[in-house]
C-alpha cells in the first residue's frame, strides 16, 4: 500500500520559451496532465480512500473526480461506484468503468445527482461518500501538489477554482513553509461564485449549474471546508472570460504543445486578460487537467 | 555559454497508464515535444554550433531542425539563416524569425534547396552549411537523448527514422554502456528507404520526397554518417502504414494527454501494427516532436 507521495507522479514542469517570449513573462507552467487519470483529481482521491476505513466509495462526478475516484479504489483494492449523468460521454463513462468501478447512470431530468447520492446513502450505509472538494483529505491530498511548488521560486502562482479543493490545498502547502507567495485564484466569469463569497465574507451559491466551457468548474458553490481556507491564503479571484480560456487552450497548443482540457486552461487565461498584472514576477499557472473529448478539443482549437 | 548537458532539457518520461492497459503492453513513452523548440533536434543543433568556430550557420528545413538551429544560434551569439520552401506554412516562419534567423524563402519549382544551398555556400564560404542529420556533431548531440535513457531498465526502444540521426544517436549512447538493448526503427512504408537500405547493405535513395503525414521523415535517403552506425547497432527497421501513424497520434492523445506531431507517433504507430512483437518486454517509444498546426492536427484527431 503506497503512501500518497509515492503513489502521486510528480507535477510536470515545463518553462515554454515560446509561450514566454510571447507574453514576455518569466511564466512556469505546472501541468497535472501527465498525473494518474489525468488531472490533480487523483492526489484528492487517493488520499481519501487510502485514509479512510471504508471498503466501499460513492462519488458523483462526470468527470476527473470519478476516473480519480475508480483508480483509487482498484489500487487500494475498494469498490467503488460513481453516479453520473445517462448523458455523459461514452468516453467517461467507459473510463470509470476500465478503473473496475460501477458506472451508476442517473437521468438528471428525474432524480437530480444529490438525491441519488442520498438514495445511495441510505441504501448502503457502510460505504463512504466522497465528496470532490468539500472534505479536508481532499485538501490534503491536493495539498501535496503546493509541496512540490515550494522550490521552484514562485512569486506567485495562479490556480483554478471550481469547489475549490486544490486552491484550498495550495494554501496549506505554502502555509507549512517559511516562504509564503501570492495565491491567485482563477474562475470563469459566468461561473464566479468563489469570487463573489470571498468579496461578501460568505458562501454564495449559483442557482444554476453554469455552463462554461471550463467544465470542472460547473459547481453550485464552494465547499464548506475549503471557504475559511481560501478567505485565509487567496488574495484575489480573477474571473475570466469564456474566450480567454479558448485562447489559453490553444496557446498551450500551439506555443508550448501541451494538450489540456479547458478547465486547465483557466489559470493562464486570467493572466492573458491582464499580463501587465503578472510583470517582473516568476509566475506559476496550474493546469489542472488534460481530458477532453477529441471533437470539442477539434473544435475549440480551429 | 552552456554545455549540451546544462542546455537541453531532460526528455520527459511518462508511463500513461490507460495506453498501457488498452495495449497491455509495458510501454515507456519517451517525449521530446517539451524539448527546447519543441523537437529532439535542438539536442543535435545545439551541439553543431557549440563546437564549430564559424560564426554563421546555415540551414535547410522548412521544420524542426530549422527552428532548433535558429534557436541554438540566438543562444550562442551566431548569424543563422534557414533556407525555406517559399510556400512553408506561416506559423513555421514565424518561429524560425522568432529566433532571430533570416528566413531564406525559395519557390521550389525554380531552385532545388540543393540548389539554393550550393549558391549560399559559394556567396558565403565562411559560413557553416548545417545538415540536420549527415554530421557526427549532430549524432553525437542526439546521442545525449539515449544517455537519458540508460537508466531506465528498457529491453527495447523504437525509434523514429528519417534521415537517421536520432536513431544513430541511441545506438552510440547504448554502445558507450556495458547495457546493449535492442534499437527497432520505425518508418512510414511509403518512405521506406532506410529499411530498404538497410536489407540491401548500401543506401538506397527515394526517387521524390515521400508525401507521408510524417513531414520529419520526408528525407530522400539516411545520411552517410547515419548508415555505416545503423547498420552496426539496428535490428529491424518496421514499416509503419500511414493509418496507423495518425492511430498512433489520436492514442496519444485520448490515452496519454499527450499532443505530438504525426513523425512523433510514428514509433508508436510501429508498435500497433504487431503489438505481440513486442509483449513481454519492457519497451520505449521515442516522441520525436510535438510541432503541428492546428488544423492538421484536428482534421487528424476527427
Amino acid at each position: 500500500m503506497l503512501s500518497l507521495k509515492d503513489a502521486i507522479r510528480p507535477t510536470t514542469i515545463l518553462e515554454p520559451e515560446k509561450l514566454r517570449s510571447l507574453l514576455g513573462l518569466d511564466l512556469v507552467v505546472i501541468s497535472e496532465t501527465f498525473q494518474h487519470t489525468g488531472s490533480f483529481k487523483f492526489r484528492a482521491a487517493y488520499n481519501v480512500v487510502l485514509n479512510r476505513p471504508e471498503s466501499e466509495f460513492v462519488g458523483v462526478s462526470s468527470g476527473n473526480f470519478g476516473q480519480a475516484l475508480a483508480y483509487a479504489c482498484k489500487l487500494l483494492d475498494r469498490k467503488c461506484t460513481v453516479i453520473m449523468p445517462h448523458n455523459s460521454s461514452k468516453v467517461k463513462v467507459d473510463a470509470v468503468r476500465a478503473y473496475g468501478a460501477a458506472a451508476d447512470l442517473i437521468n438528471v431530468n428525474e432524480v437530480s445527482r444529490v438525491e441519488r447520492l442520498e438514495q445511495l446513502r441510505r441504501e448502503r450505509p457502510d460505504a463512504y461518500m466522497a465528496s470532490a472538494f468539500d472534505d479536508r483529505l481532499v485538501i490534503e491530498g491536493n495539498s501535496s501538489l503546493g509541496d512540490e511548488l515550494v522550490g521552484i521560486g514562485l512569486d506567485a502562482v495562479v490556480v483554478p477554482i471550481g469547489g475549490g479543493g486544490l486552491i484550498s490545498g495550495t494554501v496549506e502547502a505554502f502555509e507549512r513553509t517559511k516562504k509564503p507567495i501570492e495565491i491567485i485564484g482563477a474562475e470563469p466569469a459566468m461561473a464566479n461564485d468563489a469570487a463573489r463569497s470571498l468579496k461578501a465574507g460568505r458562501i454564495i451559491q449559483n442557482d444554476v449549474e453554469p455552463q462554461t466551457v471550463a467544465d470542472g468548474t460547473r459547481t453550485l458553490s464552494v465547499g464548506q471546508h475549503n471557504f475559511p481556507v481560501i478567505q485565509r491564503g487567496v488574495k484575489e479571484i480573477l474571473e475570466v472570460s469564456e474566450e480567454k480560456i479558448v485562447a489559453g487552450l490553444k496557446l498551450y497548443f500551439s506555443h508550448a504543445n501541451l494538450k489540456c482540457e479547458p478547465t486547465g486552461a483557466l489559470s493562464l487565461g486570467a493572466v492573458l486578460q491582464d499580463p501587465d498584472r503578472f510583470r517582473e514576477k516568476r509566475i506559476g499557472v496550474i493546469v489542472s487537467g488534460g481530458n477532453v473529448d477529441a471533437d470539442l478539443y477539434a473544435r475549440l482549437l480551429t
